[in-house]
C-alpha cells in the first residue's frame, strides 16, 4: 500500500531523528526555555532576516492558528480568510471556540485578494449597522493554499498594504510553507513574509519533522504575553526543546526548502502524466498536492494499492481526488502511482 | 549542572526512543487511526481491565485536563477540584477560556474529601439562588497530586460513590500517575481507576515519553464525539502514531511502572536524608516529589550545582522548595544533591 | 419626521402601558418567579396550546438566540440557519462569542429548505473527516424572516421532519412573529410551532411591548437548567414581573395578532402603491416590511421627511431599502410617505 | 405580605414612570441613538464631573460587569475581586462564560485592599511560572459592597492608585450605588468615582427604575469599540430610549440619591432597633442591607408576614438573614417589620 493521503503519513527525516537521538539524555529545563530552542530561533530569524522578530514553537497546526487569532483579536472582532481556508473548514471550530467569528471570502484557487480585502473592510465601516456586526481584525491566508496554490509575492505585497493601512493583522498560515518555497515559481521569501505580515508560522509537521510549528511574530502587539496564549492553548510542549532540536535541524544547510523539493518533484511527475493522459485537474496547485478528477471507476481500482482523499464531487461518473506528496514519498511510491495511472488509461 | 526541575527535563525511555527510531520509515495514516495507536490503546485497557472503555492520546496534559472538561460539561456547569489543583493554579485559565467555572475547594496535602464533596452539592442545591451559583458538574482529582500526595483506595471508592451519587463526572488527572502506581504504599492500581472514574488519564510526558497521555473513558456520554473535541483543542497530533508507539512501547512488560521506581526510589533517599539531617518537609509526599524546607542561604548555595523550584514562602529565613525526581535521574544526580546537601549541614 | 426605520421606533401598546402602570406599586418576588409571569405563562401555553411546554422571558432577542443556541449545542456543534439570518449578520458575533460556529446555508427570499438541511447533514457525515468539521447540532429559522418572508407550514413540517430524523434541534426565532400570525397567507399557527419546533420564541419587542420575548420550550432536555443559561447570559431580570406583565396584556384578547394587524396592513398599502408606480421591490414580503428599489434620488428626496434604512446594493443609480411598519404606525406617517411616494413619480 | 427580599421588589418612581407614560407614544430611533440617551448621558457626566466620559446604558447588572470585563480583558488575564464579589458567587459563571477566571481574595467586611490588590500584582510577577497563572488585569469592586459595607474615599484612593501603578483596569460595580451615595458615613462621590476609577456603573434597577445601569467609562481603551461588546452581549435594547427616558427622570433634581435615602433611613430604623434588643449583626453595613443573627424560630415566625432571605448558617440554633429595604419601603412595610421583632422579643 502507498500513502498519499497527506504529507504526514512518515515520521521526520533523518537529519531530524539523529539529532533527537543524539540529545535524548540531556537535560534541559522545560517550556522552550532551553538553549535549543534559542539556537533553533536564532537561525529562523537569520533565514527571515528579520532579527526583532520572536519565534515560538508549538505543537501543530490547528493550535497555532487558533493561538494566534486568539492573541490577536478583540472579542468583537472575526478574521477575514478564503471560503476554503482550513480555519474556516478543517478545525472544528476551533476559532469559534475562541469567541471568533471566521468571516470567509469567495476564493478564486483557494485564494483571496487585496481588493476583497478592502471590500470586506468597506463594507464593514460604510453599514449604518456595524456595531452589530462582527468587525474585522485580521485577514488569514496559507501559503500555499490548500489547494496548493501560491501567493505572488505582488500578491502578497498589495494585500500587505490594504492590511497596513486598514489596520487589520496580516497572518499566514505556512502548515506547507516548505513546499510553497521549494517550487519553482514561488517568488516570496521567508523574508517577504516576515516583512510583509504581522505573523506567519513556518510550518513543521507536514515538511520534515515529526511535529511542530514554528511562529515568527513581527507586530510587538501581537507578540505581548504571547507565551500565556500558548500555554492557555495547550501549545507549550513541557519537553519544549524537542522542537527547538528538529527545528534547529531543520534549518541547517536549507534543509527545509532541500527536502521540500522531492514533494514538489513527485508532484510534478503526477501533473505531468495527467497532462499527458488529458485528465483534468480540479485545481491548479504547482505545489505538492494534485487534484485529478477521475472516473469513479478509476478510483476504486487505484483505492487497491494507494491510499488518498476524496476532495469533491464532481457529476455522476466523476469525482475529483487529491494526491499529496511530500518529503519522504519514496521512487517506489511514486512510480507505482504513475503506473498504475497508465495502466489505468492503457497507456 | 544537576536537573531537578521537573520530571521532564530528558527526553524518552530507551525502549521508546528505539520504537520511534525503528518505525520513523513507516507509513501510516494520520490523526490516530493507525494500527500503532490501535495495539497501544489495546494494551492500554487490558491494563486496566476496562475492555468497553475509550482510550484516546493527546500530547500534554493541560490540553487533556481541557478537552475532557470541555466534553463533560455544560455552559452553566464548573468543576470541583482541590485548591492546589493543577487547573485551577497552572493552566493560565485554560478551564476558564472554554467557559467553565473551576470550583476550588480547600486542600489538606494537595487533597479533597468525598464530604467536601458532598457538602459543595448540598451547598449548592440547598441554596434557594441556586440558579445563580455555577453548578457542579465535575470532580477533578491528582494522582499524584501537585503535592506528590496519594489518594487509597478507600479515599477514591468513596469519592466515587458521592459523584455517582450526585450525578458528577469523576476526572483524574493522572499526569504522574506512573510515579503514584510505583510507589509501594499506593493500592489504587489501574483497573480501579476505570471502574471508579469516568475519566482519567495515564500520562506519558513525565514518565517516560517525549509527550503524550492516554485518556482512558469509561462513561459513554463522556466519550460522545470525543475527538471532535480532541481537534477542536489543538489535541489530534497529524502524526498521531508518534503517540500509539510511544504508548505501545511504555505498556509492554510493565514498563510504565518500572520505569517510574527509579523516580519514587530517588525521591526516597532524599526523603531518608532529610529525615536524617532533621530537615522538615513542607508536603508529605510519598513519590516522586519532594519539597524540604531550606534556609535561604543553603538554597542559595544548592543553585550553584542543583536546578530546582521554589515552591513556597515559610518565613524570613527559610523558603520551601522541590525536588523532582523521574525514570532518569542519574545515580551521578541524585548521589551529587545527596552529597552537596549533607556538605551543607556538616556530615 | 416619520419613523419607519424598524418595528421598534414607539413605546407599547396602551394595553400594556396600563398594565405596567397598574401593578406599579406592588410588590413582588424577582427573577420571574412572580404571579405574573405565571400567569401570562399560562395564557401563552394554552395559546400553544402546549400545556407541557415551558415557557421562559427574556429581555431582547440577540439575547434570546444566544441563551436557547447555547443551551442546546456542545461545543463541537454549530447551527445551520440562512445566510441572512439574524445569527449569522446582525448579533456581533454573539453565538461565535458562546463558541458556537454558525453554518449559513444560501437562503432564497431568506429562508432555507428541508432538503438543504438534510443534504449539509449528509455533507457533514458522510465526509471522511467529519471530526475535523463543525457538526451541525441545530437549525434556526426566523418567522417572519428578516427579509419579511413567511414559511409555509408544509415547509415547516417538512424541516421538522428532517431534523428530528437527523437528531437537529429545531428553533424558531419569532422576533416578528406577531406579523407572521397576522399575514393573511400565514398558515403556521402557535400551535404548529409549539409542535413541530423543539424551542421558539414570540417577540415582544417589535411587537407591542416595550420589550421582551417569550421562549416556548418542548424539548425536555434544552429546558434542563435554561433558567441558569438565562442568568449566565445576562437575561434574568431582576424586575422580571415586567414581563410576565407585559405578556400578560398581550395574550388577553388575542391582542398579540390583533395589534400586529395594523402593521401588515399599512406595508399592503405600500406595496400596493408600489405596484401601481410599477417600483420593483428586492424582497416578497408579505408583512410588515417592504423593501423597494429606488432611485438615489428619490431615496434622498425621501429622507427629508421619513427614516427608513438602506438595504442593498442594486446598480449606479439604484439602491434597495427598507420601509418597516408597526402595530404603532399611525394614519398620519403611512398616509404622508405614500403621498411623498406618489409626488416623486409624479402621481 | 412584607417584602424585604431585595431592593427590587416594587415597580419604578413615580417620576419614572410619568416619564415613560409621558414618551410612550413619541417615535425614536433605536438602539440608544436617541435624544432621551443623549440627554441622560449628558446629565449624568455633569453630575460625575466628567466631561470627557463616556456614558452607555445596559439592562442589568449581571449584563453590564460581564460586557465590561469581556470588553477590557485579554484572553489570559482575570479580575482580582472580593471572594464575596457579586461576579464570583451569584452571576452563573458570566465572567468565566466569557473566557475570563475570577480571581478572590479574601475579603474582610465585603472589601479587599490596596495591599491585596499590590501582593496579588506581587505574587503573579514574582511568581518564575507566571506564564502558566492567569494574569491579573483589572479590579473589580462593588459600592456599596454586597455586604452592605462602603468604600472610604481614602480606601479607593489608594486602590485607584495601585491599580493605576500596576495597570490594571479598575471597574466598580453601582448596583447599590445610589444607597452608598445617600448614606451619610459615605465620603465618596461621582467625581471620585470618575476621577478614581477606569469604569463604573450606576445602578438604576434597584436605585428607582424599572431597569437600567449607566456604565460611566473613563479610559479610553476601554470605550473602543464598547457599543459592539454591549450588542454582542445582549445589552443593546432596541427601544434604549427606555433608558435614557429613565435615567434623565432619575438625575433631575438629584432624586437618584434622595430616593435612596428612604431606603437608608429604614434599614438605620431596623439596625437601632437590632442594636436596642441587643440583636447581633452579621456583617456591619450602613447602608440598605442589614443582616441579624437570629434563632431559627424568630426566623420562622418573622417568615408568616415578610420576604427575606436566607445569608449564612451561624450555628445550631441560629442563622444570619438578611432585610433589605429600598426607596420603595413604605411605612406600613418597616412598621410592621419593627413591631413583629419587637413582639418576638417580648418587648
Amino acid at each position: 500500500m502507498y500513502f498519499f493521503e497527506s504529507d504526514y503519513v512518515n515520521g521526520c527525516l533523518p537529519q531530524v531523528l539523529e539529532a533527537l537521538v543524539a540529545t535524548n539524555d540531556d537535560n534541559t529545563v522545560g517550556y522552550g526555555c532551553d538553549p535549543y530552542c534559542a539556537k533553533a530561533a536564532a537561525l529562523i530569524k537569520e533565514a527571515c532576516k528579520a532579527p526583532t522578530a520572536n519565534v515560538h514553537f508549538l505543537v501543530g497546526g490547528t493550535q497555532t492558528n487558533t493561538t494566534v487569532i486568539a492573541a490577536a483579536l478583540r472579542p468583537h472582532q472575526g478574521v477575514l480568510c478564503a471560503q476554503s481556508g482550513h480555519i474556516n473548514v478543517h478545525e472544528t471550530g476551533a476559532i469559534e471556540a475562541t469567541g471568533h467569528k471566521v468571516l470567509p471570502l469567495p476564493a478564486v484557487n483557494g485564494k483571496i485578494t487585496a481588493a476583497q480585502i478592502e471590500e470586506a473592510w468597506q463594507a464593514h465601516w460604510n453599514d449604518e449597522s456595524h456595531e452589530h456586526v462582527v468587525q474585522p481584525g485580521m485577514v488569514y491566508l496559507s501559503q500555499s493554499t490548500e489547494v496548493g496554490t501560491l501567493y505572488s509575492l505582488a500578491e502578497l505585497e498589495e494585500i500587505s498594504r490594504v492590511c497596513r493601512q486598514r489596520e487589520l493583522f496580516l497572518f499566514v498560515d505556512g502548515a506547507r510553507l516548505g513546499y510553497a518555497l521549494a517550487t519553482p515559481e514561488c517568488d516570496v521569501t521567508l523574508a517577504d513574509l516576515a516583512r510583509l505580515t504581522d505573523a506567519f508560522y513556518i510550518g513543521g509537521t507536514k515538511c520534515g519533522l515529526l511535529f511542530g510549528e514554528a511562529v515568527v511574530i513581527t507586530h510587538p502587539a501581537l507578540n505581548l504575553d504571547f507565551r500565556y496564549f500558548i500555554k492557555q492553548h495547550g501549545g507549550m510542549l513541557a519537553k519544549g526543546r524537542l522542537l527547538g532540536i528538529q527545528f534547529g535541524a531543520l534549518f541547517q544547510n536549507d534543509l527545509y526548502v532541500s527536502a521540500c523539493r522531492r514533494g514538489v518533484s513527485c508532484a510534478q511527475k503526477l501533473r505531468d502524466l495527467f497532462s499527458e493522459l488529458d485528465i483534468p485537474l480540479f485545481a491548479q496547485s504547482p505545489t505538492n498536492q494534485v487534484f485529478p478528477i477521475l472516473t469513479k471507476a478509476e478510483i476504486a481500482a487505484l483505492r487497491q494499492r494507494h491510499g488518498f482523499e476524496h476532495w469533491a464531487h464532481v457529476d455522476e461518473q466523476h469525482d475529483a481526488v487529491r494526491f499529496c506528496t511530500s518529503w519522504s514519498t519514496t521512487d517506489e511510491a511514486i512510480e507505482a502511482l504513475l503506473s498504475d495511472l497508465r495502466a489505468l488509461r492503457g497507456r
